[in-house]
């Protein structure tokens, strides 16, 4: 049984996540579909590009991965297929895949051309209802992804510029922030291993963090070790560095959001 | 593998949409339900009546689309089951099939009356749980809508008034915004067979819009095609104009929604 | 096929219940998953608690209800399987059955120690897709919830005080609001047997209501009984005291919302 995931930046306002998903069933009626999300910031494609990154190894293999955040749509912008240790991919070319493409290499890259796949009737602007579910749809139902279109190398795609993190030559280690979740805690792009080397000798080193205002920290096991409204340095759901208030908000408290920078260092 | 939709203004705060889910699940296992959209704005009728008009016709054949916007819950409202274009539609009497009717003709409509469908115990404030749910099910396990209660004319349905675009004497063509979707675009009512009509011997007329203030565009063919923060034309994915701003938010520019009005001429 | 219902404080903008349902299905492919609630307000167990206690009997029965409320989570909390009419449960330890308990009674209470079934990999701080998914889908697979942990006493469990309503020695029924729907409908934990106590001899009898202000009313069968407008009392869909504005919002208009304290007595 086919496993298709949908990101886009629909939100659930409107009826477009409904009828991508009756385009879907009406083509491959025992696929099995999951919302990922669909409250990708409006035509945030970086937030996009992380989220697919840090969430589509927790779904079955081969699961299709049907991502729409899309600004482009109806213009000249292309559209990708491909695939990523086992998990495949169907989006628009705009860098939606940068960081899966970072993380795991993508593999059997194609441009998505064949119109005999699409809606025999396009919309201009939902692109998501006329080519992408009814291409996921051909996915699911076993078809062959040699017929999307032409082979393309891995190296053409787009892909965001300036968004991965690095050390500075005094030590630092500079990322962004690429969420703030639910709870307000300010999700960042920082990976473990960059904060275990920074803390080989010591688990709990004291941590300088420049998010804007500069605080000091250092690494908790639990939200809960910090006193209630106290700030803290935690490894997130990702696997990278979060700022966090022990049932606070941080993001309130230190006004910064997705694409603010962060510098971290030995305190 | 019977499909149902769902569209309500239940949003997503409470249990309602879940515990409807499992009402149906236990009476019908195999039932694929799908969300259209649980955010219409609470009681808003017409809202409803243009999405489900915009949306069916996406779905498998014979799908089941449950309608629950519902402000007469409780009180003397009656309850309508009925077909368009091998669809299916169950939605309280209220005026939430105007424009499936416009648009599609209604056939086999009947008022669903028969209690030995409904839940034993009936709660005053939550039919969609009580009654829609159970129909659905029954209906989805193959269940005779003759069961359902007596025949009825579909010329006796409740419609909404007033929302059908109109051409003027002087060639205005006026309507509605019936829609702001999450892009902030503004959906209008009037469809793309009318302003072919304004335009059809040039492809780019200069187009006259009166949202509240006036404004002079053309036709576009993608969001892109303008500049960013440009207001744009565009036929949009229900086939209808719609006033967007490339990258921004119409509806924040010009302050309407729903239910304003809108005429269209040429320029 | 099994179904698994999911209440979470996870809300819908992050990644955290599509990584979920994507855990649970590569380990059970065939589980049907629905959403009971993705938006409890965050780490209010006790909106939680009353919410499960009126969604759960109407899910098939021996459906799993995965609860994810879950402020201790990467501490000392521990982590909880019961069953109660037939109907199964998984959640931390810190109250979010005290109103299943109180209403319907646990049975086969176990504490989830074996971490066997978690992730190999766990994170400090999502457990929901850490431990909860991956012992939802051993459940789901009919995994014998022996396995899970060690038997412990119903007694035992952490449970959220002051949350029961009284009968004063005046006849005055004490309770709280419990949620404000979309609708902005006061829910209180008022049941409708109290009531009926109440005004036993005369059915619609003048109720005085004190919800921070005092008003007078008594039990209507519609919304639509009042005027536009007007404040109305009306058994809700979880059968219990409901005070309500036709067309209108209560919550707005009397400035309380969950936690605060209702008292009922004859006019």
């Amino acid at each position: 049984m086919a496993v298709i995931s949908l990101m886009t930046d629909f939100g659930a306002q409107d009826e477009y996540v409904g009828v991508m998903k009756g385009v879907i069933l009406a083509a491959a009626p025992e696929v099995r579909i999951v919302d990922l999300c669909h409250r990708i910031a409006p035509q945030d494609v970086a937030q996009g590009a992380f989220m697919i990154a840090a969430a589509f190894r927790y779904f079955p293999a081969q699961s299709l991965h049907v991502l729409v955040v899309d600004p482009g749509v109806g213009g000249k912008r292309r559209i990708l297929y491909a695939e990523a240790e086992g998990h495949r991919f169907l989006c628009p070319d705009n860098g939606l895949l940068t960081m899966v493409a970072h993380n795991a290499g993508l593999t059997r890259v194609r441009r998505v051309s064949n119109r005999a796949l699409f809606a025999s009737h396009m919309s201009r602007t939902f692109h998501g209802r006329d080519v992408f579910a009814p291409v996921a749809a051909f996915l699911a139902r076993g078809g062959d992804p040699g017929e999307l279109g032409a082979e393309t190398a891995p190296e053409g795609i787009e892909r965001l510029a300036d968004w991965v993190p690095q050390i500075k030559a005094d030590g630092r280690i500079t990322g962004r922030i690429v969420a703030t979740d639910r709870f307000g805690n300010l999700i960042t792009n920082i990976g473990a291993e960059f904060l275990r080397n920074l803390s080989r000798d010591a688990p709990q080193v004291a941590l300088q963090v420049d998010i804007g205002q500069q605080l000091t920290t250092h690494l908790h096991d639990a939200y809960e070790e910090a006193l209630p409204g106290d700030v803290l340095a935690i490894i997130g759901s990702r696997a990278t560095l979060e700022i966090a208030i022990n049932q606070g908000r941080a993001c309130d408290r230190f006004e910064v959001g997705p694409g603010d920078r962060v510098a971290v260092w030995r305190g």
